[in-house]
C-alpha cells in the first residue's frame, strides 16, 4: 500500500473510519472497476459502486457555470432532464474532461464524493441519492484515483457530505426513484408496485435484467402479474438495456401471423411494402413544427461513429413522415402517380422516460407504418376506414380482443394530422382504456407548399394551370396489440392464446403410462401421440406430441397452460381403449371426451368455437364497463367502478381538460407515486345508435352544461 | 443596416470588396441560415454557405489544447477521424461552446473565417477546404453574427487567410473528396469516377440525395451505370443521410421472395424467428475484444435522449452476438435446451467512412441473422454447411446469380469465430470477387467461462460433473444479394430480373392501336390482355396488362425493359386474329409467337426457360474467368485480365498478407484515387476436383514456395 493516499485527509477531519481501502488496477468504467475490486481479492464480499456524475447546466454565455454533481447508486437511473426540472436549471450537459479538471483536478474515472471539500463544494450545486443515507449497503468510492477505492458506509457518506454544508449551499436529498414516478401522469395504478421487482435486478444474472418473482394473481397485483405471464410463458425477456425488451419465438409468432393477415388484406388494396432508413437528419425531422413537438422530447440522438464526432447530430425514426413525404414530393411528379401508396414494417424508436411496460410502452417496438397519398379527400376519408376496419379485424377475429372504433378528439388526435379514427380496448383488470391503433386522415397539412410540397396538376382543371395538394393518410398497428391481447385473456394459471394466432394450437400429452404399463403399451401410446399430431398437422392444426422423456404429465400440462395453448389432448390406454381422447380446453379449463374418429374435423371446429367464446366473453364483460352517465356526479364514482363512461359530449378542448383535470382531483387518494387519475376522452364511437339520440339544443353536457354533439367515451387509460 | 458591422474591419486591412453584405434573423443551424438569407431577398440567387468547424485533439489532461478549425463548404463531408489521421492528432471531437468562448468570443452559430485574426490564427491549426479557393462559388460566411451574412468568393477567402500565414502556421488545405477516397482500399474501379455524381448533389431537389446523370454504358463506367440502373428501376433512392438508401417496392418485393423462401426452409431445421433490440450497451458489446475490435470503428452511439444526455452512450447493434449470448447464458439451462436456434430478420447499423454502395455497402442495411447453439461440435458442422447450402440456392436458384462455396481463410474469418464458410460471387465486369454469404461456426469461443460462460452439465459423464460449453454458429444473408444479382444481370437496357424473384414477371401491352382501328377493336384488344393476364395470374404467374392511357406501347416496352420484367406479351389486332401473341424475352430480346391455346402451361415453362438460362450464361461467365495459376508472373496479368486466380496454396497468413501486396504494387498505374488493387483470399473452395490433385511435399505454392495445401481463390475484391 501507498503510503500517501490520496483521499485520505478527508478522514483526518472528520470521524469517519473506512471499512476497507483496496488498491487495484486502473478502470476507466463501472465495469471496470468493479472487476477490479472483485480481482483484488480484498474487497468486501457484497458491495455497491457509487458513482459522482458532473453536470453543467446552460448559462449565459460568459457566465461561469456552476457544476451540479449527482452522487448516486450504481443502480439509479439519473434522468439529467428531470432532475433539470427538479433543480430549475436548464439542459443539463454532462460536463466535460475540462470542467472535471478546472473545478476538481481529477479525471472522470479518480471521480467521488471525496473530491468534494471544503474548497470546491461551495462552488458547484450537490446532489445526492437520497436513498445511500438509509441504505446498509457498502459503497465502494474512488480514493481520488481510479486506482484505488474506499469502502465506506451509507453513515459515512452522510457524515461527509453533511459537514460540507456549513462551507456552502444545502446539499440537495433528492429521491429518484419519486421524481421519474412524479412524471408518469397515465401509467396503471398496478404499477406502483414496481419497486420490489426493481430491487430483484441487482441479484439477476443478466446485469440490469430483471427477474420477475412468480405466483402473483392477476386481480391482486396486476403490473406484477403482467410481466410474469410474459416471462414464464417465454413470450419475453428483460433486456439490460431499459424499456427494450426481447420478442421471444411465442411472441415473435404472434407478430408474423398479424403480418402475413395484414400483407395479404392491404396487397389487393394496392399498398406496396418497402423500407425507409431509420435515420433522419435533424433538419428534415424538424420540418413540421407540430409534428416535431409530439415526439421531441423521445427522440434518440446518434451523435458519434467509431471515435468521430458526427457534424450534426442524426435522429433515429419515431415515425416516419418527415422520412418519406421529401421523397413522395420527387416521386408524385402527375396525378398518375396517384394514389401513391407505402407500407412498411419495422421498429420505431421513443425514448420515454415514463415507466416502462413490455409491448405496452417500450423504448424501441415493432409495428407497421402505412402512408398513402391520394388525390381527392374523399378517396382519403375511405382508405382511413378500410384500414381502421383491417385494424379491428386484427383485433377481433384474431386476437379475440374487442374493440371500439371511433374517432379521437381534437386533443387527442395524431400531432399534425386532420383527424384521427381509433380502436379503442378496454383492460377490464384496472378499468382503463388502451389505444388499440390508429388511422389517421393528415388531410394536407404534410403536403401543402411550406412543408412537404406535393402536389400535382390538377387533372380536372381545364385550364392546366391548377395544382391539387394530395391527401394524405398514415396508419400504424404495433407489437402493442400482444399486450393487450395477454391482459384481455391472461389467468392466474399464464397465458391464454386466441387458436388463430397460437403457434402451437394443440398440445397432445400421453397419459396413465404408469409403471405398470408394458413397454409395447407405452409405444403405442406415443405412437399414437405422433400419429395424431401428424394427422392434425396435416390438416392445417399446428399440433405439437409432448414425448418428452422425464417429465410428469403434470409438469407438461402446467407448462403448456402456461404458455396458454388452446386445446389440450390426453392420450392413455384407457382412451385408447375406448378409442377417444380428452380435450381440455385451455380458456375455460373445460374437460370434454372425443372421439378419435372424425377428429381431423371435430379438433378445427373446436378451436373455431374455443375462439368465438374467448371473444364474446371479453366483448360482454367490456361491454357490461361502458357506462353511459349524464349526471357529473355519477362519472368519478363509475370511473373508479372500474369502468369508462359514455357521456353526451360537447366537443369542446377546454371541457376536455377539465374533465381530466375534475375527475383526477376527485378521485380516491393513492399511494403517492400512483399515476393521475384523470380521465382522458378515448373516443368518439362511430356506432352512437347504442344510446338514446342526441337531440340538438336539449341534450346538454354533463361536465360543462353546453349543448352535447355526439356520445363519447372517457375513462382511464394506458 | 446598422452602422457598426461585427467583421468589417477585417476589410479595411486587405484589398476584398465584399459581393454584399445582408442582415437577417438570427440562425441556428446551416438550414435556418439558408432559409433567412433566402428569405432576406438581398442575398445572390446563388450562393454556397460555409462551414466553420472547431475540434478540439486529445491532449494531455493540463496542457491547453490547440483547436483545430476547419473551414469547408457546405456539402463537404468532414470525417474527423480521417483528417485527425491526416493531422497526426488523436481522438478530434467538435469543440464545446466554452471553447469557442475562450478562443474566439464567439457562439458556433456567429462563427465565420473572419473570426480568424492576427490574434487568434496563431493560437490554433487552420484547415482549410481546398476545393473552395477553386470553386466559381459566391459563399455566405457569416460577419461574426448569427444575423448577418457577408458573400464572398473562393478568391475572397484565399486572400484572408493566406494573408495570415504571415502571422502563424501554415495553413492546411485540405482535398476532403480525396481524403476520403485515400481510405478505400477495396472499392471497384469504376468508383473512382464518382466526383461527377457527387456534384449534382447540390442542384438535387432533395438536399444531400443524389441525382443520377442517364445513359451510362455497363461496359464504360459501371459504378456509375449500377447506380443509374437502380434509380431508373425504381429499385432505390438515395437518402439525404449518406450511406443510407431507401428500398422501393420493387428491390423490396425481391427482398420478401427471400424472406418466404428461406423461412420455409430453416423452420423444419428448428429454427425459430425472433426480435432483439437494436440497442447494445457498451460494456456488453465489449464483452469479445477480438469481435468487437472487428465492428468498433463502424459502431453508431446514441448519446442522448430528448434533452438529456445518456448516462452511458448506447450502441446500436452491428450485429447480434454480443446482444443475444447473455440471454443464451440464461436460457440454457440443461442439454434438454439444446440445440436453440434463433434467426432474426432486422437491420444493423455498420457507420463505414469508406464510399458507400447501394445493397453493397451501406451504413444501415436488412438481413437475417442466424444463431444457434449445439451440444457437440459434429452438430454445428453440419448446420455451418446445410444453412450454406441454403445461402448457395437463394443465390443460384432464386437470383441465378452463380456462387462457389468454400471456406475462409485464417486471415478473412469472422472476427471471433473458429472457421468461416462462405459463397463467392462474382462481377465479370470489374473482374472482381464478391463475398455472397457467410455461415460461421464459432466454435466454443463465445460460451467459454470468461466470455459469456454458456454451459449445459455433460449429458454423457456418468459423475454428472462435466460440463460442456455449447458450441455456436452465426450465420447471415444480407440485401447485399440483390445488388450482385442487378450487377450480375443487368444490361444498357436496366434491370433484368430472374422470373422468381420478379415481383411482376410477365408484362402485357396491347399493341397496334393506330388511329385505324375502331373502338370495338380496341376494346377488344385490351380485353383480351385483362384476360390473359387474369388467366396467368390464376396459375401463379405474376402478370400485369399495362393498359395505361396515354402512353405507347414503346414507352411502355421501355419502361418495363428497364425495370427488368422478364417477359413481355404483345397483344394487337394481328395477333388475335391468328390466335398468338408475340412474346419477348427480357434476357436475350428474343422474339416469338406464342399460340394463346395452352398458354397458362407454356408461359410459366418459358419463364422457367429463362431462369435456366440467366444461370447457365452467368456460371459460364464466371467459371470462365477462374483461372488456375501456378506460376507467380501470371498472377498479376490474369487479375488485370478482369479474372480470379486459384493456386495451390500454403494457407499461411504471411503469405496472404505477401500476395496483397506485391499483387497491389505490380499493379498498373490508377488514377490516384483508385482503391488498392491487391489480391485477398476468396476462399477455399470445397469442390478441390476441378483442378490437378495436390501433390503433398511436390505441389508448390507460387507465391512463397512453400509446400502447398489446397487450390484457393485470390481476386481483386469488393
Amino acid at each position: 500500500m501507498s503510503s500517501v493516499i490520496r483521499g485520505a485527509q478527508f478522514f483526518n477531519e472528520t470521524s469517519i473510519v473506512p471499512a476497507a481501502f483496496v488498491e487495484h488496477s486502473a478502470t476507466n468504467s463501472p465495469a471496470t472497476w468493479r472487476e477490479a475490486l472483485e480481482a483484488s481479492g480484498s474487497a468486501p464480499k457484497s458491495f455497491e459502486l457509487i458513482k459522482t456524475l458532473v453536470y453543467k447546466p446552460k448559462t449565459a454565455k460568459n457566465a461561469t457555470p456552476v457544476p451540479v454533481v449527482v452522487i448516486a447508486r450504481e443502480g439509479t437511473d439519473v434522468i439529467s432532464g428531470l432532475l433539470g426540472k427538479k433543480l430549475n436549471l436548464k439542459d443539463l450537459r454532462l460536463g466535460s474532461e475540462e470542467l472535471l479538471t478546472e473545478f476538481f483536478a481529477l479525471d472522470k474515472n479518480s471521480l467521488s464524493p471525496l473530491a468534494l471539500s471544503e474548497q470546491t463544494y461551495p462552488k458547484v450545486i450537490t446532489v445526492v441519492d437520497a436513498s445511500i443515507f438509509t441504505s446498509s449497503s457498502v459503497f465502494a468510492v474512488h480514493a481520488l484515483s481510479s486506482s484505488s477505492t474506499f469502502f465506506l458506509t451509507g453513515k459515512d457518506i452522510h457524515t461527509h457530505l453533511k459537514g460540507l454544508e456549513t462551507h456552502g449551499p444545502a446539499l440537495h436529498e433528492v429521491d429518484f426513484e419519486a421524481l421519474k414516478a412524479d412524471t408518469e401522469p397515465s401509467a396503471p395504478a398496478g404499477q406502483s408496485k414496481a419497486a420490489p421487482v426493481k430491487k430483484e435486478r441487482e441479484g439477476a444474472r443478466i446485469e440490469g435484467a430483471v427477474q420477475i418473482a412468480i405466483g402473483i394473481k392477476k386481480e391482486v397485483d396486476f403490473a406484477a402479474w403482467y410481466t410474469n405471464v410474459l416471462i414464464k410463458a417465454e413470450m419475453l425477456d428483460y433486456y439490460n438495456v431499459s424499456g427494450c425488451y426481447i420478442l421471444r419465438p411465442w411472441a415473435y409468432s404472434i407478430w408474423e401471423v398479424i403480418q402475413d393477415w395484414f400483407n395479404a388484406r392491404i396487397r389487393p388494396m394496392g399498398v406496396q411494402n418497402s423500407y425507409f432508413p431509420m435515420f433522419v437528419s435533424s433538419k428534415v425531422l424538424e420540418r413540421e413544427k407540430d409534428h416535431v413537438e409530439g415526439f421531441s422530447p423521445e427522440v434518440a440522438w446518434v451523435t458519434r461513429a467509431g471515435s468521430s464526432d458526427l457534424e450534426e447530430p442524426i435522429a433515429i425514426r419515431p415515425t416516419s413522415e418527415t422520412v418519406m413525404y421529401p421523397y413522395y414530393a420527387k416521386w408524385i411528379k402527375s396525378h398518375r402517380d396517384l394514389p401513391l401508396k407505402l407500407n412498411q414494417w419495422n421498429s420505431v424508436v421513443r425514448w420515454e422516460f415514463k415507466n416502462p411496460q413490455p409491448f405496452i410502452r417500450t423504448r424501441e417496438f415493432l409495428w407497421q407504418e402505412g402512408h398513402t397519398a391520394h388525390l381527392t379527400k374523399a378517396e382519403a376519408d375511405i382508405e382511413v376506414r378500410d384500414i381502421l376496419e383491417l385494424y379491428r379485424q386484427v383485433f377481433e377475429d384474431l386476437l379475440a380482443v374487442p374493440v371500439i372504433p371511433g374517432v379521437k378528439s381534437e386533443k387527442e388526435k395524431f400531432a399534425g394530422g386532420l383527424y384521427t379514427t381509433t380502436v379503442e380496448g378496454f383492460v377490464p383488470t384496472t378499468g382503463r382504456g388502451i389505444q388499440g391503433a390508429t388511422s389517421h386522415c393528415l388531410g394536407q397539412n404534410f403536403s401543402r407548399p411550406e412543408m412537404f410540397n406535393i402536389f400535382v396538376e390538377d387533372p380536372n382543371d381545364p385550364t392546366g394551370q391548377g395544382k391539387v395538394y394530395v391527401w394524405q393518410n398514415s396508419w400504424g398497428l404495433s407489437t402493442r396489440v400482444i399486450g393487450v391481447m395477454v391482459m384481455t385473456h391472461g389467468d392466474n394459471q399464464g397465458l391464454v392464446l386466441p387458436p388463430r394466432v397460437a403457434s402451437i394450437q394443440v398440445v397432445i400429452v400421453p397419459c396413465g403410462l404408469t409403471a405398470k404399463i408394458s413397454d409395447e403399451g407405452r409405444k403405442a401410446v406415443n405412437d399414437k401421440c405422433d400419429e395424431l399430431a401428424a394427422a392434425l398437422n396435416k390438416v392445417g392444426v399446428r399440433t405439437r406430441a409432448d414425448l418428452r422423456e422425464g417429465y410428469t404429465p403434470g409438469f407438461k400440462f402446467n407448462d403448456w397452460e402456461q404458455k396458454g395453448v388452446p386445446l389440450r389432448l390426453e392420450v392413455g390406454p384407457a382412451d385408447l381403449a375406448k378409442d377417444q381422447t380428452l380435450t381440455v380446453r385451455r380458456d375455460n379449463g373445460v374437460k370434454s371426451p372425443l372421439p378419435l374418429a372424425g377428429i381431423t374435423a371435430s379438433v378445427p371446429k373446436l378451436l373455431e368455437t374455443i375462439q368465438a367464446d374467448m371473444f364474446k366473453r371479453a366483448q360482454d364483460l367490456y361491454f357490461s364497463r361502458v357506462k353511459p352517465v349524464t349526471r357529473w356526479e355519477d362519472v368519478v364514482p363509475t370511473l373508479d367502478n372500474k369502468c369508462v363512461v359514455v357521456i353526451p359530449w360537447c366537443e369542446e378542448e377546454a371541457c376536455e381538460d377539465d374533465i381530466k383535470e375534475r375527475s383526477g382531483r376527485a378521485a380516491e387518494p393513492q399511494d403517492e407515486r400512483a399515476p393521475s387519475a384523470g380521465a382522458k376522452s378515448l373516443c368518439i364511437p362511430f356506432d352512437q345508435s347504442k344510446w338514446p339520440p342526441i337531440e340538438p339544443g336539449k341534450t346538454k353536457c354533463p361536465a360543462c352544461g353546453k349543448d352535447a354533439k355526439q356520445w363519447t367515451m372517457f375513462g382511464r387509460s394506458y
